[in-house]
Order: structure tokens, then sequence, then C-alpha cells
């Protein structure tokens, strides 16, 4: 059987499994204390072209939005996030469970309408009862979207103005981060969304590594919450070998690595899409990522499973929407058959 | 001027002061251990039919919600309700706060629909990620509703038996209970609303009471949670001086003096809705409550508000949806007033 | 029979009842936006002589405390109190409910110790893993206490200087203000209390009113927290007829009507502590204020409770430790009975 | 420099790192539904000899015990543990932020005390005011608990049957089980550790793992709460990539490995320990694991901290309570350095 089924069902890249290896047998301070985790901010920092930012490792995605979001909010406060965004949907009420609530906006295959975003904080502070309400407390974003969407950089840039306008940090949730920015036609660079936003992370898990995500506050003048490290405790996030993190990221850092394998992905995906498009299938959505999401009706799903793996995920009409992923181990062998498959 | 702004701007109906007055000098045991209380609770058990029924006193709508919520759900559910319901707008998030979701509904003029209540836990369980997600734990309907509506009794049964078919226990948010139960044409019973739900209160505050809530749990076979009292204390919610909140329910449940009052409001509201309908305005939902809400152009705002109080909701389209409430203490002749000016 | 059970026990003074009647038909506006309130605000800033204070009214004690400390605190601190302090032993886990812990320090007679509390903050600060560790946010003391003992100037003094060298707020929980105030000896006035600590308030509950707590940011320098109107909500603890809070406060507060029935009050408990000591019996602790505690042989305890109720808190060795406790309503005369049945 | 500053500090064990090695091609469904995962559960069942047993993999210590706490307790329940217990020191607060107090009993060299934790429960249900306090719902030890001590059968057995009786589930925190259950003279063996309590945990972390708790409840008749898959992701603490704690749990329970690896770590904390002895330092207390505490002064300290390096706890009169670690990576000609310098 050859996969698609997720982007996390292998191992880790082949570099960061070699440097689990070198080192090994050395020893280390623990909570992320260590050098390897040292050295990794600092490349993560130039990578952002931020040498200022604050940078903080975390192991998985549920946690790490869970962790930020309690953090930079007030008790009183919600996060704004699209109805399909993770944490509305799918990390089981993570952001409720720490007090918060999730103030849902529409979806556009999984991007938020930075005019829609204006409106509802307008329509918000001309409520006469606002005070009886949720406040608005953060934005959240994700790059790729859930859907594999992306936003183009006027997108990012007016969601940005709207936040700022507004004092909300902007949190974009960078799950996919890599597969976001390595996209087709992406003309956002890792600066500029670094400029763009408040907080972000670089996930690992989906793009190459064990597990890990490295949380960004980019801007000195939106520091990191203080005493991050205890909340990041407090929630059970901090990870006692915290060279395991480290020496993921140092390596996925070192030599544009976390860049290079998620291109890698999109670029099979791309084929992958195309194939289907030219086959004439119907795409579910106009994904430039990773991810790709095609209709496909009960006998080809049929057909197709015999030799490959791939989740369907909800019914359309007649047919179900069905996703392909691909990652940085996808073997190009392997696109090839089920394109030959299609 | 005359104020029709809410049901909860008056003090108290006047045989609960008196009532106040008589028993002032007695002594009696804090936090609803008094004689009041037990009173009260009994002759509550005989208004709903329930002998056993157990009955907590609590102080106001937004902790009574939260307790009862957050004391029946296990930390994984979230709680079933309309967009538009209390829970989800007004209560600053009080029940997240408690950690918990709220899975929202469509509104219909501030109902919830039995079928797509039903297609939403279908939805839910046919989910392949449904583990990921919060959990359906409860179902939360308010009667009346906020727009003034109310279910009838089939539309009761209706939800009521989707609840029971998905284990799920039904909350009726009883703020306005009576005015919903004396609404115009109401076919629904106390008995009726206490066969069909898990748990239910009575609103004291917007009906005639200083303050206080009466939560009925009616069904044996679905008992209060283990231990509710103390539930109640650790949510801020139990009140030192108990015998406030018997003495007015006691007061209330006496000679049906509750519904009576509330009897009266709906009346006036139905004069006071007949006369816009006849004058040509346009109702922005069919209220059979003490409720109403129209829709005003600008002059008339100004003019009316030279001589009466009343909020205005929300532009709709280039007119405002306008709330006119009475209660137990509107005079009619003030509502002759106002039928006068319009 | 006569009852020395609680100071809670009562209806409210006759005094506010007849405010009660009087302005019962009136109409006020609702959430503590009424006239009533404002004056009572005003009554409350003069008498702090603290003139530009924010004030709030609250229900009951453990709301009030779950909600000013959870307001105060980040999500990563707790708050220091005496270990037989009422957050932490009497509120179900309100404090807990709301995140925090509640860090505990020995309780001597129910009062801190400054030297203790500095050297708690020391040892905290001088452990090199105190980033895995609850973070101090804020000192609760009660006064009186949970004893019936106050705190003198100096010691109030010595606290309140090693708040502000570590930059910890001081809340002083003033369920039973009046009569620690009004205690014997007592060296503190309440416009010294209110320049030594960031928040207090004014129990009324315990001292002559239904129900109510007036909390008081005295100093614009630590104003009350962002939106406290919204948290106070959220916490289930804003009443919609705030006309009851602020007509009882506005009361209380003319013509120092408070602090006279505190008085009252505290001269019969003295009374009482003077025949108990008179007459050879062992007092448990040395209470100047109106909670008397005494240890009672059980033939002392059946004999006394033929005509009298208190309450039997613990044994101490084979006596047990009973309370008895005045209030703005205990009448002379049951005192003298009580004597003479000594 | 040669550390003895933790058991956490190193990679992991070798077998791991070659079973990461050769399966890091394969692919493996996400979320703990894996082979090896599944493989890991059932070794770990044949070692506890409960065939029935439920088990979950998480990630680490601090977000075991809080799921675990969080996921059994009502909401009303705290936790007994003693003052010492890691969830009331070091965890920066987070079972308060999941709602719920510690309550703490004395500490004796890290254990709890059966007659003390049974004195403390007959007073609880003795307070006539217990339901406005927090109800015990849980057991909480550590087996070997921080202070290096472990529990005798007879003591395990004292404390499991007092809970049974309180009807109280007992909880064992093994984040260093293996050193427990190795430590010399140690009575206990897995399966009656298991018979004993409730849910306990496998610590991978500190014995061997890069990261891993193996929660398990032993017993058929307590099983995990329901839905504890959604609450582990709920807090959080959910690895997408579940293989990698599946592969480590099934290498270290391959032909007993843990305790293979343990039993090295506690021979040279033993011969560490005997010259301590041996050549007159006194140690701070009598542990039998791998963790050994002893008193130092700080010329000792400052000649020692050239070659070697171990943790200053805290002062005892004028000497440093110093902690020396072993693991299973150290090396006898360390441990030898190390005496030799003594």
């Amino acid at each position: 059987m050859i996969s698609f089924e997720s982007d996390y069902d292998n191992g880790c890249h082949e570099a960061i499994l070699k440097r689990l290896n070198e080192t090994n047998d050395e020893r280390a301070t623990g909570y992320g204390l260590d050098g390897y985790s040292t050295a990794a901010k600092e490349k993560i920092r130039t990578a952002c072209g931020k040498p200022d930012a604050e940078v903080f490792f975390l192991v998985g995605g549920t946690q790490t939005n869970a962790t930020v979001i309690d953090a930079m909010l007030k008790s009183y406060q919600g996060v704004l996030s699209v109805e399909t965004g993770h944490i509305n949907v799918h990390e089981s009420g993570a952001i409720e469970f720490g007090g918060h609530k999730v103030l849902a906006l529409p979806s556009h295959d999984g991007k938020m309408d930075a005019k829609e975003l204006e409106q509802w904080l307008h329509d918000f502070y001309a409520d006469p009862t606002y005070d009886h309400m949720v406040f608005p407390g953060m934005v959240y974003i994700t790059f790729a979207t859930e859907m594999g969407t992306i936003y183009t950089l006027d997108e990012l840039i007016a969601i940005s103005n709207i936040c700022k306008c507004f004092e909300l940090p902007l949190f974009i949730d960078g799950a996919r981060l890599g597969y976001g920015l390595m996209a087709e036609g992406c003309d956002v660079s890792l600066t500029q969304l670094a400029d763009l936003c408040d907080v972000f992370y670089i996930g690992g898990t989906k793009c190459g590594a064990l597990c890990g995500e490295a949380v960004v506050f980019p801007n000195p003048a939106v520091p990191a919450p203080a005493h991050f490290f205890t909340i990041v405790k407090q929630h059970g996030a901090l990870l006692a070998k915290g060279r395991l993190l480290g020496i993921q990221f140092d390596t996925l850092m070192t030599d544009n690595l976390y860049f290079r394998i998620a291109r890698h992905a999109v670029e099979q995906a791309m084929r992958l899409r195309d194939a289907f498009v030219s086959k004439g299938y119907q795409m579910y959505s106009n994904s430039p990522t990773n991810q790709q999401f095609v209709l496909l009706d009960q006998p080809t799903i049929d057909r197709l499973s015999r030799d490959f793996v791939f989740e369907q995920w909800y019914p359309v009409g007649d047919m179900m929407n069905c996703r392909f992923v691909t990652s940085w181990a996808t073997r190009p062998e392997d696109v090839d058959k089920l394109i030959g498959a299609l």
C-alpha cells in the first residue's frame, strides 16, 4: 500500500535521525536550556530576519495553540478564528479548557476575510451590551489552512492592519508553515510573515520532525508574555529532554532543510493535482499546498483504495471529498503510480 | 418618563415585600437550610406535579446557567445551544470560564429546530475524527426565548425525544419561564415542561422577585449531580442568607402569584403588539410574550423617546429593531399612553 | 431559643428594610448602573477618604473572593493566605476553580505573620527551580479573621510594606470588616486600611444587609482590572437588580450606620467574653470582635443547648471549641440571659 | 566534567535509538493507533500481570499528572498528596489550572503516612461544614518519591486499604517507577503495585526514553474515564506521531530492558551512597534509589564542582543539601572517579 494519508505518518527526516544518533551520548541540561536549543533558536531568528525574536519549543500543535492563546488573552477575552479553524474543530475543546471562547467567523476555503473581520469588530463595539459579551482578544489564522489554501501577501497585510487598528495580537498557526510558504504561487516570505504578526509557530511535527513546534514572538515591542516558560510548564507543554526539540529544529533550520523538504512535498502535490484536473476530476478546493482535496465517487474510491491510502472527509452531494497528502517523505515514483491509477 | 426598558427595573412584587417585612425579625439558618426555602421547594414540587423533584435556589441567571451546565457536563463535553442563546451571547463567556464550549446551532427567532439538532448529532457521530472534537453533552434551550418566542408542545416533545435518543440531558433556561408559560397561545403546561426536560429553572429575577432562580431537577431518574450544594458554593452561587430566596419563592408560589403576574405582563404586551400592528408598524418577530420587537425609523424613535424608555437593539436595513418589555409592574394606563403616542 | 449561631441568620437592619419599602416602586436601570448604587459608591469613597476609589457591588463573599483574586492574578500566579483563610478552607475550591493555587502560610489565631511572609517570599525567589513553581501573585488576609482576631496597625503596615517590596497587591477580605474596625482596642481606621491595601471589601451580608459586598480599589495607581464589570459578569457575580445592593449600601453608609451596628455587636460580645472569663471558662482565642470562641465540656454544652443556639467547631483535648456570635440584631437582654445561664 | 545532575540529561538508551533507526522509514497511523503502540501496550499488560489493563501513552510527567487527575476527579474534588509531592511543588500549578485543589498532607521523607491519611479523611467527614470544603477525590503518591525513598509493600497495602474504604482511587506517579521497583530492599513487585492502585504510570523520560509516560489503568473494575483519548487531546497531551512513544515503550518492555537499566542506576547509586557514608558524610535521607541526597559544606562543594556536576537543593543549617543522580547512562568508572574525589 502506498500512503497519502497524512504528513505525520513517517518517522523523521534522515538528517534529523543522523543528528539524533550523533548526539545521543552527549549530556545536556533539560527544559530547553541546552545548547542545541540555543543554536536552533538563533537559526530561527536569522531565518526570520528578527535578531531579537523570542523562541520557545513545544511538543505538539494543540498544546501550542492552547498555551499561546491562554497566555496572551485576558480572562474575559476570546479568540477570533474562522469556523473551520483547527482550534474551533479538532482540539477537543482545549481552548475552552483554558477558559476562552472561540469567536467564529465564516470560513472561505479555510481563510478569514479581512473585511468580515473588520465588520465583526465594528459590530461588537457598536453593540451597547458589549460588556456583557466575550471581548475579542486575539486573531488566529492558519498558514497554510486546514483546506490547503494560503493567504496572499495583500490578504495578510489587510488582516494585520485591522489587528493593529483594534490592538489585537495576530497569531499564525504554522503547523504546516513550510508547505504554506513553499506553496505554488505563494508571495509571502518568512520575514514578511514575521513582520505581519505578533506570534507564530514553525510546525515541525508535520514537516519532517518526530515532534515539535517552534513558537516565535518576532517583535520585541510585543514580547512573549511574562514567565512564558512557567506558563508552558503549567500547560504540561514543557519537554524535560528539551534537547529532542532543539536538535530537530537545529537540523531543520540548517541549510534551509525545512523549506527544501516542504518544497518537495508541494511539487509532488502539484503533479498530483495537475493529473486530477487533466483527467477530469473535480477538485474540492484549489490548494497550492501539500494537501489536495478531490471529489470522488464510490467506485473510484473502492478502486483506488486497493493500492492507496487516503482519507474520506465528508460527502458533498453524492460524491465524497477525499484528501491526499504529500510530505517530505513522498516518493515521486509513488505519485507516478497514483497518477497512473487515476 | 414611562419605561418599557426591561422586566427587572422595578423592585419586587408587593406581596414579596410584605413577606420580607413580616419575616425580617425571625432568625433562620443560612445557605438555604431555612424553613422558608423548605416550604418554597415543596410548593414548587406541587406546582410541577413532581413530588420527588430536587430544588435549589440560586441568585441570578448567568450563575445558574454556568453552575448547572458545568455540573452536568463531563470535561470533554460542550453544550448545544442556538447561536442567539443567552449562554452564547450575553454571559461574558461564563460557560467557557467553566471549561466548556458552546456548540452553536442556527437560531429560528431564538428557537432550536429539532431536525437540525438531530442532523447535527448524526453528523457528529458520523465524522471519523469525532474523538478529536468537543462531544455534545447537553442541550440548552430558553423558554421563552431571548426573542420573545416560545416552543409549542410538539416542538418541545420533538427536542426532548432527540435528547433521550442521544442520551443528552435537556436543560431549559426559564429566566422568563412565567412569561413563556402564560404566553398567548402557549399549549405547554409547567407539568409537561417538567416531564420533557431533565433540569430547568423558574426565573424569579425577571418575574417579580428582587433576585433568585429556582433550579428544578424534576425527574428522580436523572437526579441532581452529586454534591450539587458544594458545586453551587464553588461557583460562588450559594447565598448565605438563603432565606431571601426562600421567602420570595414561597410567596411567588402561593396562590399562583408567579403565573398571575406573568399573565398580566403578557396581556399588556398583547395590547401593545396589537396596537403596533393595527397602526401599520412592522414587528421584527411574532412574539406572544412580554417582550415585543418592532422596527422603527429614526423620527419615530426620537418622538417616542421623549416620553418613553425602550431599548434600540440593532439596525435592520434602515430601520432599528426596538424592544418594548412589560412586566408584572406595567400599568395598563401606561400602555394606553404608549398606544396613544404611536 | 436564643441564637448566637451566626451573624447572618436575621433579615436586614430595619433602616435597610425601610428604604427597600420606600424605593420599591421606583424604576432603576440594572447591573449597578442605578442611582442608588452611584450614591452608595460616593458615600463609600467619602468614608474611606479616597475620592477616586473604584467601587463595585457583588452579592456574596465567596464569589467576591473568587472574582477579585482571579481578576488580579496572572494565570501562573497563586494567592498567599494563611492556612485557616476562608479561601483556603470554606469556599469549596472556588479559587482553584478559577485556576489558581492558594499558597498557604501558617496561621496565628487566623493572622498572617509579616516575617513569615517575607521569609516565604525570600525562599521562593532563592529556589533555583522557582520557575517550575506557582508564583506568588497576591497576598490575602481577612479583617477581622475567621478566629475573631484583628491586625494592629503596625502589623498591617508590616505586611503592606512587604507586599510593596515584592510588588504584590494586598487584598483584605472584609466580610466582617465592620466588626474588625469596631473591635475592642482596634487602632486601625478605615482610611488607614484603605491606604495600606490595593483592594478590599466592605462586607454587607454579615453586617446588616440581606446580601452584598462592596469591593473597593482605593488607590488610582492600582486601578481595578480592565473590564472588571465584564469579569464580574463572567464569574456569575453581577446582580441584575443592582439596586438591591445600591440601596443597602447607601443606607449602611448613611450616618455611619454600618459602624454603629457593628459596634453594638462588639459591645455585646465583650460583655459575653467578660462573663465567660470571670466565671472561669477558658477562651480558645482572645477575640476582640463579635465572634467568641470558648472551650466547653459536654455537660455545659448540653445544659446551654436547652435555651441557646451556638456552633460546636471541633474538639480541643476533651473540651469542645464553641462559637458564640453576636450581630447588629443581638439584644442585650438575650446576652444577659446567656450570662445568667453560664 | 562528569555529570550527576539528573536522570534526563542524556539521549535515549541505545536499544531505543536502534529501533528508531530501524523503523524510521515505515509509515504508521498517528495518535497512538499504530502497531508499535499496540505491541507496547500488550507487553505492559503482560509485565503487570493485568491482561485487561488499559494503557495510554503521554509525553511528559506534568501533563500526565494533570490529565489523569483532572479526568478522574469531579469538579468539586481535590487530590490528596504529601506537601513535597511533585504536583504540589514543581508543576507550576498544572493541577489548579484544571480546577482542582491539592490537599496537602505532611511528608515523611517524601512519603505519605497511612494513619495520617486515615485521620485526615475521618476529620474531613466529621467536620459539620464539610460540604463547604473541597472534597477528597483521589490519593496521589510517588514511587519512588521526590526524596528517593520508596514505600514498603505493607505501607502500600495500608494506603490502598484506606483508599478502598473511602472509595478514593489511588494514583501512583511512576516518573521514576523503574528506580523504585529496582531499589535496594524493595519488596514490591510491579504486579503487586498494579494490584494495589487504580491508575499508575511507567515513567519513560527519566528511565531511558527520549520522552513518554505509559499510563496504566490495571483494573477493569475501575476502567479509564470514558473518552480518555479525547481528554488527553483536550489537555494537549496527545502526540501526533504516537509511534515515537510506542517504539520506545516496546523496546523498554522487551527483555526487561526497563528494569535492567534501572537496576544498573541503583547499583551505581548504592556504591556512591556507601562511599559517602564510609567517608563520614551525612546523608540527608536514606535513599535506596538512584537519587542520593547528602549534606556538603561549601569547601567540599567548591572542590567537587571542579570536576562534577550536581544540584544544590537548599541549605540545612550551615550545610547544603546536594543531590547526586545516577541513570541508565551512568558509567561505573565515573562513579569511581567521584568516590575517589570525596
